[in-house]
Formats: C-alpha cells, sequence, structure tokens
C-alpha cells in the first residue's frame, strides 16, 4: 500500500511536508520499526513521555498504538498510576480522564 | 531486614521524615510492588519519564535499577535514542552522556 | 460521612481504584491533613505549581479549594501577577484567563 | 490613540489590573519596542518559546503578529520543523497544527 | 543605600543592564513589595514555581529569603513533601537534598 | 572530510550509533541546511528552545554556534532578556549566567 497517503500526509502533508516526510520516514519507518526496542515497549516508553510533559493531545492516538502493540488496558492504567509520582498528580489525573473516555465511553 | 534504614531514610530520614516515609511505603514499598505492571515496564517508564521531564540527577539510579529489573544495556541506548523524538534532541543528548558514563566508564 | 464516594471515586474509582485509593487516601486523607503547614498555605503552593506547570485542567478546582481554605481572590489574582515573573507570561495569561472566569462569570 | 484601550485591558483591566500594566508597559511597551533586537527576531524567538513549553493557547496571536513583523509563512511552518528536534514531535505537531488552522482555514 | 549596587547589578549589572534593570525595579522593587500578597506567602509561592520548574540554581537563594521572610524551615520541608506530589518525585528529591545541604550543613 | 568523524561520533559513535546518526545525518546534515529558515533564525530559535527549557547544558554550544551564524552577542543577550518575560526569569538568569561564562571570562 505505498500509494496510500499516511495520517500525517493526509492531514498536514500540503502544509508542512517536510514535517510530515521526517515523521513518516524517520520516525515512524525508521526509528519505530528498529528491533531494538520492542514496539510494546516503545509505546510504554511514548506513553510515559506523553504523560510526563503533559501532552495530552497526542495521547489517545498512543495509547490506542499502545493496544495495538500488546500493552493492555489495566497496564496503561497502571502505567498512568505509577507515573503519578514521577510526572505529578495533575499531569496522570488528566491522562486517566483521557484514558477512562477511550477505554470506558459512556 | 526491616531493620536496615533505606537509602531514603540514611540521607534524609532526620530531616524530611514524612517524604521518606511516602517513598519508602508508598512509592517503593506499595506502588513498585505492585503485579499490574512489571517491574522491568515499571523501569522503562519511569527512565522515559526522567528523561522527558530532564531530570538528569535521579537518571544514573533508575538506570541501574533497570539494568536490575532486566532491561538490556542496548535497550536503554535505543530507549534514549526513541525519546530524542518525543522530548526533544537535548534532554535525550544530556541522557545518553549519562549512560555512557556509568555504562562505559573510562 | 464515610459512605459516601469522593469526587474522585466517583469519577474514576472503576477505572484506576489504585489512583484513586492514592488520592483520596494519601495526597488527600494524609498529607493535606498535616499540621506541619496550614491548609492556606497548601493551597497557595499548589495554585503555584499547577500554573507554574501550565496544568490548566485542575486549576478551577484547586482555586475554588483556595478561597475555601481562606485565601483571597484578590490574593489569587496577586499570585498570578507574581507568577508571571517565575512561570513565564503564557501561563500567566492562561491562569488569570481561567481565574477571571471563575471569579468573573459574565 | 492613548485613549483606547489595550486588548489585555479590554479583557482583563478590571480583573488583574498590575498584571495587564506589566503586559502593556513593560513587556509591549518597553521589551518588545527595544532596538537591540529586532522585531522579527522577537517574533521568531516568542513563538520558539512558545512552542518548546507547548504555550498552544497564545500560539496563534503570536503567529499573526510573527506575519505582521515580517516573518512569512513558510518560515514559521520551517521553524514549527526545526523545533520538532529541540521540543520534541508532539509540541511540533500540536503547534503545525493550530498554524494550519490560521494559515489554510478551510 | 541607592548608591550600593545590588547583586543583580554586582554579577550582570555591565553584561545584561536591561535584564538587570527588570530584575531590580520591576521584579524586586515592585511586584515583591505589594501588599497584595505578603511577603512570607509570595516566599512560599516563589519556592513552589522553582521546584516545580526544576529550577534548582535559584532555589538556595530563595529558600534563605523564605527563611528571612518568615517562613519556618520544616514549612519549606513540609512545602516540599506537598509538592512531591504536584511536581513530582524527582524534582522534590532534588529539592530537598538542596534544603538539607542549606539548613543541615554537615 | 567526509572521513573526519563528527563530534557526536566521536564523543557517542560507539555507545548510541543510531543517536548519532540521526543527529549527524537528519537533524543536521539535513534540517539545519534547508534554505527555508536561515541559520542565524534557526540559532536563534534553538537558543530560544534551550532557554525556555531549562536545558543548561546545550546552551554554550549553540551560543557558539549562534555567533558563527551571525548573530551577535549583544542580541543574544537581548534574546536572552527578550526570554525572561516568556520562559520566567529562572530559565533566563541561568542562561545569562552562562552567556557571561562564555563571552566575558573573567
Amino acid at each position: 500500500m505505498p500509494d496510500q497517503p499516511s495520517p500525517a500526509q493526509q492531514i498536514l502533508g500540503g502544509f508542512a511536508p517536510k514535517l510530515v516526510e521526517l515523521t513518516d520516514d524517520v520516525l515512524f519507518g525508521d526509528v519505530w520499526e528498529r528491533h531494538e526496542l520492542s514496539k510494546r515497549d516503545r509505546s510504554l516508553v511514548t506513553v510515559a513521555a506523553l504523560v510526563a510533559l503533559n501532552r495530552m493531545e497526542q495521547l489517545p492516538g498512543h495509547l490506542r498504538r499502545a493496544i495495538d502493540n500488546g500493552v493492555h488496558e489495566d497496564e496503561l492504567v497502571e502505567e498512568i498510576t505509577h507515573l503519578a509520582f514521577y510526572a505529578g498528580w495533575p499531569a496522570a489525573i488528566s491522562a486517566i480522564t483521557i484514558a477512562r473516555k477511550l477505554f470506558e465511553p459512556s
């Protein structure tokens, strides 16, 4: 499927082509694919960075990706609980609220 | 070995007893011991939070703990490489420099 | 009233029970209740941390709590003005906008 | 036009007069007007600080100001692409999304 | 004593005169002197911002200033303990270590 | 001069080869060389990001690079003064202290 544009290309391809190229070719096409760290571990690490930095806009996408990469939902809840101590309660509460909306839509 | 003071107690026990108690009894005695997330995963997550937040003082201790918890040295190097994209290059370069000093002392 | 669930329990109790327990029993049930620092001082400190870290989601709740703990509205406005110099103007402007919506609803 | 209230005065003048005075008289009235750094450079620097700190609420206003100060739209896109490496991908993606909404309203 | 240079002037006066002027005349000469918030409260707030932002270089000076402004040493220890939950453990541990060196020099 | 190892290669080449490759080939070899933003502007932007994020370890190298790229020393001092308002005073004071040591070695 090389002809199908990536999500980044679809949204930002015409506006920020270099950022899209770096995202698709370097970050996802190269770094995420390396075998030195499993995709499951990369997802745990990425979610931790997003929570620690309070980057909540990117969290839903990476929580879904974490599930796809084999992290269980209750492991993600526990990861956020663990991160409360390292990133602080406010970031953890914002993150767990997003996770609940994603995993337990009312 | 309940009679032996923890590292936190030895350094800070007389000065900040409540913070030591919370560190020893809640963070390490309770949260880190929970089975909902493996210690190896908790180490990956903690290292990611420290790098993302640029908390370099705590990094050597948690890199060593990560090794004790079964993360390989080359996985930690790859984790920091991966984090360059999420936490930014400067934090990753500071972290990899600390990791090198720890793992490859000249 | 021990039978009445806490706000955290109501919202997150079934989804993240450990984080709720830590929030209710350790953070609010133990730390906030300690006499080594008054609740008024804890509110000033908590608001400062939220503004400094740009954690705006938690700010309305803690501004209300600060009022309940005896901080005056004009002291909170002055705190945010003071914090402009330490946390930077953008966080202060976001915070003062939230405070105005809370204290001066149009 | 000294009789016309500034945007900060209009929104926050009655609620946080000292913060408005510092914003209007010191930050914009004094610092931004100094010739030691051009307004174009100050805009580049301010946008970089906002992206690095993930202060997205203030970004649209300062992107518009950057255009007024002579930064081209494609320079701002490239600045955000450059900042992906220093501030991390998540802040850059949030920023580029805001820039696209501003410059390419659908 | 208007003839005596301020600490900022002595260290940075010739190199960054505008930053020194803003520090001396606006931040300390105007904002810190305002009666809308007591100096003791300003010290609590400033220490909280420094811990939350992990700005450890400025912490010793502001811990000393806090003591001068009437905050007790054990209140500062409790403030840092409280902040562990909002700023995260790593910043709190770095801060408490600095406070111990200041208040309990070996 | 393709045979001469880069500074990153010399220090980290054997320990973190992928991070070095990304630094040399993508960040410096590709992004910094793009004409969409001048090197002088990239230096202003990079210094702003480092100050805003309090990444002081990387600041001396990028201040020197800024000078090489045509930013004047007094523009850098003014940039840091400007950033005091956006990144907060503590980061600006740490940065100006580093700049003074670099530009005015006693």
